[in-house]
């Protein structure tokens, strides 16, 4: 977790803030009025409100890329000023600093791949990681608000890590977190049942099918709302398409997850399909 | 007004130019062209198109987060091209470069408390400040728009305070600014009376009846478009609702206003409100 | 093209990406990985999905006003994973890293202004420019996704073209680039015949009918969708406007385009008006 440079830790940041209000220009500045070199990118304001389940996705599918040693600070709060915790959580790639709701389910199940098969509920920190509950106010905004802990506390605490204070003067070590469990796929025979849990700003349909499962045999045919699409298709713009919906297109997207896409389309408008639709994909069929 | 540190002073963006078209990239493009060490940092850029009471909201809301010493660039402009003034204040804090139409009223009367029973025009700048109108060209862009001042005279001019230029080769100094007053609350005997002032991405409504106004107290009735809530709030998870709307929250939000809240939904859209609706509150509730 | 200062030469992105799914937080994640002191700035992320024309326009009335030297990152991409190619094009003030398929246009007829009568097609580069197709896979992301090659080439690319590797290592030498060409605007007699080439945020139209063509006259008649407007105005708030729409103005907009805008309103709606939507002037208007 420590940086591979010099220069300050990056912190990033995830909300669901949108653009409005200047809520997200001021978690920044408070954070520059107290280490005025910090490094800040966003990762994106526009996880839809309070969903966790999509922003455990995002972070799933996005920490990575960034440098080791990265200071997350992830502001998806449903439950602020109620007795759920706020969190820093290390891993040994990054420090996460989030409310203890659910919001960092990927990135558990990244660093203990047993945490994909377990239920909703307080599990225990994986072994390579420490968690704690923050819980030391001196580097806290005074008042504290009880409806905005991200001005008001997760702010400040990550501008004091990149500073460089010891996690033991901000919060208490904790042995357990709390877990968001995503719908699995299953597979009986030669069918794999699934189901969208994500959709972008084209339209793509995110399904929760990964590459693997797949066996990286484009011989399938994925049916989603009474449509099957014959192939797996290389790209958004090939593709047979179907009868019922032409420019169809199934293909494995760039999180390694099997997407559903029209080409030069929004295939959730044409198909009407939201988040949870299911997508059943036959294994065996000619190609 | 002089930063803390040695870095170059932080240059704040806020407009109400969405992020369509690049204009917002193209302003940090010039500053950047004039001084590449500067730090800019976005407060928002989704001011509703040429809302100046929502703009001076925000920024009387968020500006003291940020450091001491900080660039204020505001584009919010309606009367670009016609004879309204371009202005540089000065507060002990910070500043702000923006038209003369009533954007920085929040600012001024945070800086004296008498505006805040002012009408609407122009009024002393106070004592604490200075102002001044933008009049010496040599460091805008040519040839001037008659569409785009921000571009062509407020990013330059904003690039220059922030490389040492001294004010006074920037405009004139003036002795007045103009001020636009906002709905200030009243109440007679028990019965407070207010408006919506702002509706956030959430759909919260956002009054102008502060926290003082309520005396702090929990016991109370709030009165909007036929619905009564019964009691004030800690937080948007908790509270009775109504029979109307049940989990129709009350509460004071990060801001120090009272606000109303749905929760986990959208209280603008469930109400059918807008900015401008009336709010009551009666503070002698049993609760 | 090398920069002014001895800072690290600024990254600028333009995507199609809006702030949604973290895409475009994880091409900047991708570049602090590789060079963690770049400079990175968004030009705009909301470039309409796929629309290579209007990515085309906002980069050629933009990206002058970025510091020499900047490295522009071009992310709108409809063919990805087709046999498309990505270019880097150098031309005397920048670097632009994007796929071949018309989204530097404008750039391509800033350098070279025969271009602006030619027809979409592959054209020779332009004399004072060089391109490169990028072949070497090197640097890429491995495994390169089908779907995101802002991701997995165009991020790394700029990563190390900023830390200063040879072109040469990054791609081959290539004679002609994609043009796309753009509706030019017809003069017959005192008539000029155009059309709406934008929309912006505010609702103003803006056409493809430039000042020079205008003769720099502001005697002339604007038709459009049944409505006449008698003058060209000097700014948004003034006109007469006309008996349909009062407060429709005409005028030049910053980008030196004819613009059609609505007083405090939004003329795309007023007007029920699209891109494309023909635009005619008469220029022996009494005035």
């Amino acid at each position: 977790m420590q940086p591979d440079t010099d220069l300050p830790r990056l912190i990033v940041l995830t909300t669901d803030f949108g653009d409005i209000e200047g809520y997200v220009g001021v978690l920044k500045g408070i954070i520059l009025s107290i280490t005025p070199r910090a490094a800040l990118i966003d990762l994106t304001h526009s996880i839809r409100p309070q969903n966790l389940v999509q922003c455990s996705f995002v972070l799933g599918t996005s920490a990575h890329y960034f440098p080791r040693g990265s200071i997350h600070v992830i502001v998806v709060d449903p439950g602020v000023g109620t007795d759920r915790d706020l969190l820093l959580l290390e891993t040994p790639d990054a420090t996460f600093i989030a409310p203890d709701n659910g919001v960092l389910s990927a990135i558990l199940s990244k660093n203990d791949s047993s945490y994909q098969a377990r239920d909703t509920g307080y599990l225990q920190v994986p072994d390579n990681c420490e968690a704690y509950v923050l819980t030391e106010s001196e580097v806290w905004l005074k008042p504290v608000s009880n409806t905005f802990h991200g001005r008001d506390i997760l702010a400040p605490v990550a501008a004091h890590v990149s500073l460089g204070m010891p996690v033991s003067q901000l919060g208490r070590k904790v042995d357990s977190v709390f877990f968001l469990s995503t719908p699995v796929p299953t597979r009986e025979a030669e069918m794999i049942s699934g189901q969208v849990i994500n959709i972008d700003r084209f339209g793509n349909l995110i399904t929760n099918i990964t590459k693997d499962l797949l066996l990286n045999s484009s011989k399938l045919q994925v049916h989603i709302k009474g449509t099957k699409i014959p192939e797996l298709s290389t790209n958004f713009a090939s593709g047979l398409g179907s009868k019922l919906s032409p420019g169809l297109v199934s293909l494995i997207g760039s999180h390694g997850y099997l997407e559903i896409a029209v080409k030069n389309g929004n295939a959730a408008k044409i198909l009407s399909v939201d988040v949870g639709e299911p997508v059943l994909v036959r294994t065996d069929w000619p190609g």
